[in-house]
């Protein structure tokens, strides 16, 4: 039996103490309650009932079709998570919340639940103790880097609307001439958001966007919404190995170098540097974490979704980006953040 | 499409700004990956890989018989979520990690993941839309409370080691009288943990468990293995209809009142206010967040459990608790804390 902490005996409830507590191993297996409760109220559109006004509970019940009750329970745990905020009784949406959960609100991200919660991805997680053994993906067939691999089409679907705000950072970035022809090219293009950015803030670009064919088509779609379809081109396949053309000023890489162990990162890196004219810029949009690869949590993190989904896919550092554009070809990168996001663009240019 | 925040352009990743950010979003719906990151760094053992010392992600392999690389990428998300220490290449254990994941403490909880990840768990915070929608769990047969229900072995099995020193504190908290014979009922006794704290800290002491039958065998294995089988009896049924005996000195209430609704609970209070002697204390063992209901986090988000997997269940406050005590005939309750547990303990006598 182990001894009594007294001093933890002595104070009430409130009184913080150094002695030792189950509650992070019990948030941490119960992380699966969290899930289900965003995924409760994005279904009830609990987020949208507060778009104009904070409310109470029975007010957002009306909204959802749903029990006062059941609305109360799922509200203080959405608020103790930071989604909402509580004043008395009414409940109010936190900044990001009406920004981004609000579907009113043209960034609106609760189509993101459809890709992240799909069975590819929670199987990929159901499987995590073999792709620890393994050191890559339990799932059949290369896991998210198969070929065709359907999750792409969700991803285009879904997490489009997300990405906008990074989009356009990233053309503000790049020092590009509106008043030249340039060419982008865009790999690995989903929905299309980072080419077609580009292709908004210069009149004269022309965009190429490179994915597998069924995935271009929600692409497409992007572009003709933008009113840039005539500027905007498609090109079917992989990465590796269809011909990517040349005498481009950009090729965007956007969240793509991540699926690949460095080997394959270098492999394809020294086509983009073929398909750049001399002077040309890549910008590698991703996640990277500190050299300590703990910090920043949510970013660092990501490499344990690689871990479920890739074979030897991981989120890299910039020292690790660094060589990996240097055996390429390229200049040193330069870092910058991007807005509303958690990727950073790595911008290094022919050498 | 969303101004862009010239300031968020300018600094680079590793300054703080305001803006927007998708980062609490992700995480939460990604809750999953943190149950399934625990669940693997348990399946595999990697905590008692590092009960001597600190080691590298190779050394932590070779005992998991897993991959470095994925071992590696594994104890950094641990490390994020505070689960383990690094320091150059080497991982170590966290103080909680010692006490709670480590198999050769006697405070090892890595069973409680059987309990929490039973199918019957996951299977209602599946259904939590729906237990929103109704204001009660969506699980066929009032779900926990089921007369019967086999989740409460699993209980009584595993989730027993972890509440041994809170136990040990509740039996230090009360004034018994330890040269005098006293009378202990342990309601919903479970694994028997409370009651047989009791029986060990008061020699003359005897216990007499409640819960359903096929749960007292796991009580009674760990009464026999206490030494005190000769002062603990059982009594199989439900609290609310068994006959419960009379002139008790103490009754135990671990963990069972945020089944119910108010109603009920103070139904079942009443019985035990009927069985004590005069001036006998009831200790009721509980969740109890503060008024607003959303703090303290891990106690107020007790009440979603109670959401997803009983009819009419709840985390009350203490307030809350102050009335159903006083609807039940008992004093007003003194509030304490109990060691190594985010339980509280809330202490009224018979008036």
């Amino acid at each position: 039996m182990k001894a009594v902490n007294p001093s933890a005996l002595a104070g009430d409830a409130g009184v913080k103490t150094q002695a030792p507590s189950p509650a992070l191993l019990f948030d941490t297996i119960n992380g699966y309650h969290k899930t289900a409760a965003i995924q409760a109220a994005v279904e009830l559109d609990i987020f949208t009932a507060l778009a104009d006004s904070p409310a109470t509970a029975d007010a957002i019940a009306r909204h959802a079709k749903a029990s006062p009750r059941g609305v109360r329970i799922l509200c203080d745990f959405l608020t103790l998570l930071g989604f909402l905020t509580k004043s008395g009784e009414r409940y109010g949406l936190s900044p990001d919340s009406a920004l981004f959960l609000n579907r009113k609100s043209p960034a609106y991200a609760g189509g993101t639940l459809e890709f992240l919660l799909s069975d590819h991805l929670r199987g990929a997680f159901d499987l995590l103790t073999d792709a620890v053994r393994n050191g890559g993906t339990a799932q059949a067939q290369d896991g998210s880097v198969a070929p065709e691999h359907p999750m792409w089409i969700s991803f285009a679907r879904n997490m489009g609307p997300l990405m906008a705000p990074a989009a356009a950072g990233l053309a503000e970035l790049l020092p590009l001439d509106a008043g030249r022809p340039t060419k982008v090219l865009d790999i690995a293009a989903g929905h299309g958001p980072w080419g077609l950015a580009f292709a908004k803030k210069f009149p004269r670009a022309q965009v190429v966007a490179l994915d597998w064919a069924p995935v271009l088509e929600v692409a497409r779609e992007n572009a003709r919404a933008a009113g840039v379809a005539d500027r905007f081109r498609t090109l079917a396949g992989s990465a590796f190995d269809v011909e990517l053309g040349d005498t481009y000023d950009v090729v965007l890489v956007p969240n793509f170098l991540h699926h690949f162990n460095t080997a394959d990162c270098i492999r394809f890196l020294k086509r983009a540097h073929a398909a750049l004219r001399s002077g040309g810029t890549v910008a590698i949009v991703e996640f990277v974490p500190n050299e300590d690869r703990i910090t920043p949590p949510g970013v660092a993190g990501f490499s344990l979704i690689m871990l479920a989904t890739t074979p030897e896919g991981d989120a890299y550092t910039f020292e690790e980006y660094a060589d990996i554009l240097a055996q390429s070809g390229f200049s040193v990168p330069v870092q910058r953040s991007l807005p509303a996001s958690m990727n950073v663009a790595l911008v290094a240019t022919k050498s």
